[in-house]
């Protein structure tokens, strides 16, 4: 099998770093329109393949998954002719610039029973999965809220906001461990210097009594990559920063005595143990990578499927409108392919 | 001059220490309905007189300041009368439960010309007053957003929600910090266990181009007292659980250069260095115990005077608007003395 | 029961306090020769009966226990007193200012049976008593290494170096986590403004594969409570500046396979979770107290007892004597009583 | 200007890395008797020429550098062969295994007017520099003291004990840092698995009022890399596991009024402000090969020349010497060449 990576900006230098050490992957092909890049591939890696025409890409038959690390406005039209030209696909996150445009993507990988994931790479952290192993296994209990914070000094983008930047990968890590069903986004935030928002806060509210919010944030002095999840049963503090000791598992929470508890104050503190389990740090991208090449020959599921990356892509796209109607609430439903003309009609929020 | 404290539950008995060694203060009376509050002050505090009659603070001559750390929902009733006493007034924070009571109490006691002030404890830490001094000298720069945590196990209240109990903290500093107008609040949040949220995030939203947002939740298992506030010169982390170096000042932010900067990439980091100014801690309430009294003395103006605690109550009574209506934006005109009635036609948001 | 505190210095208020919340002690009384000291515990206490005459405390009948809390040159002299007139003594740390005088006062305390203890608050903290139920227990497998930090600014003693003024504290803790045979102590240091170090290390060699080693500085910008403790099994990373989290015990080490297994490289790493037991926060000195009190009461053997403090007297007394000599491993046989004199003669040890 | 590395191991292929970037460098050839580390080199710079023959090294004339990255037992007889070859010589640290050895070395370079360097990597750090700057500006008034802790699990070496492993890092930053002059060496430690020590403190001692103390450790369940240097005016604290903030400047300290002072209690705290400078995160090893180049060509002395690197195998050999004799001081001068033979009839102390 040949794997080619299409877009050899920042990121995709990594993605052909992986796919050519995974068993199974005879030859990796590179494809961008700057031939800069391209030399810069084949200099670090001399067994890759480079072209700077997609079609090639597209046509050839020795290939059979495409990797698209392009920017995001392109990564429907892309996207749609791997597909169409009967390929598997890994979009770079997040998956497109639309629910619409996700689904479509989805619906055609579907009937043409073809592999479709995104590069949620977070989601194959050891650290997530530790996190996942928690909550699957019941230890958690009823997840109550979920939390993070992913604030940073730039890097300023100069064609979208903070969101579409920072916020894919918790909203992808939230997706990934949380079961209760999202209903609504709200968002809040403030553009200093340009059109696009350099603060926000996303929130996503959920037909069970859970709550998520996402602070993403450029123009904070300091670092923080720190996700709290409350449970029942335990809570999790998952700090990206900490060289190690990145996951706390609290043995702390609330216990409610009988049906009237809290108004006869039964409501009981449980304090005990915290715990951080060792997890290593293996590359994530890695088994992204792996996972790929394991869907296409298998044709399992994969935890970054499409339908993760068009249920990342719906909470953007609501929190986008919500920004702009200076917090509204939208509901997620109304972002579904059969909703989404709608769309038009809701009216811009005035207070 | 002789003080009354009133209501000697968790808080009063501070007061009742923190007013004994002022100078200028003649003797402490301590007031409260239950017998064994008042014997326990009579044990610690051998020199204070004790009452359980409230009419007896508001008609003695020689008391010229009471102190009420009462529930909440008390204030308006006990503050009205020692104002109507002609006694000067030291609120508890919150200063009461709704605007419309906050702002009667503000002009009673403009009328009489008494001194009415709030416990905003915090705005008399040495931490505070040196990000004010930050802002006000000019080193700061505009403030762009100010990202206040506060978080820890409990304590469930069984007659009011998070924000009420945690946030007028972090509300009564954000007042004293900015200066910028103050336009609307959204909040969001969930209520797990009871009527009552326990984990809130509180955004208020301004005139400027600048964000305030306040995250208070009783369900972490881990303590946060954290405030970001960035500028466009400086930027300060106030972390209240740093035994020393409260305080970090990062002289970093974005330079943006010409009008159209952004557009043209010219935005640029600055990453300087990081100072921690060496603060003082000594307790904030005695500064704070002691302004009340110069306040009586001179008729100065106080930083935690009436209007300041009208602030903090309209944010938060909008608040409890906003999370009932599912986040919606809630102006804090409509809750101005004339315009609080037509907050009854608010329509509850219905998504 | 009556109780005596001598000394109402910086620390003998709090053990005022202390013996008064003690069920069973039906009285304290308090001794210092300064009148101000006097004054302001009766102020504070004004349960507590005040004596200037040291002759009082000796010879009243209704006094059982007399707890010293003087400066250490003065605990020989007056602790014989004390336990001459029968009564029960509890020492502050450390119990002497020499091993001759610590075992004679543990000599008289025996033969007539009577309690001697010395105020080694630190073994009563939880964090430690959490310590030695992990070494009892056998979890932590063979004590490896004991590594003690306690560093901060100050403050500068006139009459005694810093190795007993904070050494001490970790010393007793050590004497009590670690089954093992001390047998001598090195120590160099430095003294830069007087007579006095100001800094110093003070290492503890055991007749076992075992070392602890002892870090105490007044002239740290920082302040550093820590102690490292490895295990064959265990480590533990005990952090007394951490609000919560103080105790952080390691499921990490070396495994060694085979009589020749490190030069066949057949030693291998265990890196396994970590986990931070939940540790209540209650007053270590009121535990002491009421220990000292129990002891008295029943004759039981106290954690903290005579000979603990003979222990850490004579680490002092030998880190003292190897500081002079540059360093000099000394012998703590030679400390013992029947050996004492010959340490007069030791050389001055010249480079 | 070509440069050779010998010795392919885990660190050579850094080097090889570094200096194919250096302007000036037209080709880097490396060396190693293992044909699969060669291999590894020829895949990863394809541009790299390679060889088996030291030899080769030696005698070809295209040649001007050598970099001898090989256990250290060799880097006296691998290093005095490129010497006598005319060629220039960068060793790894440690310099040799013995100061007589280092002080060859040095001389014949020395003789011959060649740049003999050694890869103190850590003082060609921003963090490092940073304090060398501050101490040479006389910000740090004079140096009181300087204490460094290096510890963490593994990894153990079947060759040497951890003070040859770990402390040279931090004994030529405080060579570099330091102008006071070392006169002894003292060490203690314990070798719990095998002959070679796995937990070890080296203390130096200098003819000022100074000391310095280095604990190594293998045994630590935690990883820590800090160097607290106190100086009378200012004290630095240099944590290397910081990601950012690594240096923090404090300006607190001692201030001693008159000659009698600290006598009269007159010692003074300063508690200042703290300040922790930006500093860039560039490859220290980047510049050390810089430089190596930059000698070669101008002749100019390093600030990691032959003579730091005697300085430092002086502190290693007499630590070594101290710590089989159960921690006996060892004064450096014995170890200069013309005393060197006089160790042998250091008799083992025994206490």
């Amino acid at each position: 099998m040949k794997i080619a990576v299409v877009g050899l900006g920042y990121w995709g230098p990594n993605l052909v770093r992986n796919f050519l050490s995974i068993d199974g992957v005879e030859g990796v092909v590179a494809c961008d329109t700057l031939p800069r890049r391209l030399e810069n591939i084949r200099k670090k890696f001399p067994t890759v393949e480079t072209t700077s025409s997609f079609d090639d890409i597209v046509w050839r038959d020795d290939i059979e998954g495409v990797v698209v690390s392009t920017p995001v406005s392109t990564h429907y039209p892309l996207g749609m002719r791997v597909l169409k030209a009967g390929k598997h696909l890994l979009l770079e996150k997040p998956m497109a610039s639309t629910t619409t445009e996700a689904e479509e993507l989805l619906d055609l990988a579907y009937s043409k029973m073809l592999t479709l994931m995104v590069d949620h790479t977070f989601v194959y952290t050891s650290a997530v999965q530790k996190m996942k192993e928690l909550i699957t296994k019941g230890d958690i209990g009823d997840v109550l809220y979920f939390d993070s914070v992913r604030v940073n000094l730039g890097l300023f983008q100069h064609d979208t906001n903070v969101i579409w930047d920072l916020a894919p990968h918790d909203i992808s890590i939230m997706d990934y461990l949380i079961d209760g069903k999202p209903v609504a986004v709200s968002c809040v935030g403030v553009n200093h210097f340009s059109e696009y928002e350099d603060v926000a806060y996303v929130t996503v509210h959920f037909a069970e009594k859970l709550i998520a919010q996402f602070h993403v944030n450029w123009l904070s002095p300091v670092k923080v990559r720190k996700i709290l999840l409350g449970g029942t049963k335990l809570m999790v503090v998952y700090d990206d920063m900490e060289a190690s000791e990145k996951i706390k598992v609290y043995d702390r929470g609330v216990d409610v005595k009988g049906e009237d508890a809290v108004y006869k104050k039964l409501v009981q503190y449980r304090t005990g143990d915290m715990y951080s389990p060792n997890i290593d740090t293996g590359e994530a991208l890695a088994r992204m990578a792996t996972e790929f090449v394991d869907c296409i020959n298998t044709g399992k599921p994969s935890i970054s499927d499409g339908q993760a990356g068009v249920n990342v892509v719906k909470v953007l796209e609501a929190a986008n409108i919500s920004i702009k109607a200076g917090g509204r609430r939208v509901d997620l439903s109304y972002l579904s392919k059969s909703n989404s003309r709608s769309l038009i009609s809701i009216p811009t929020f005035s207070n």
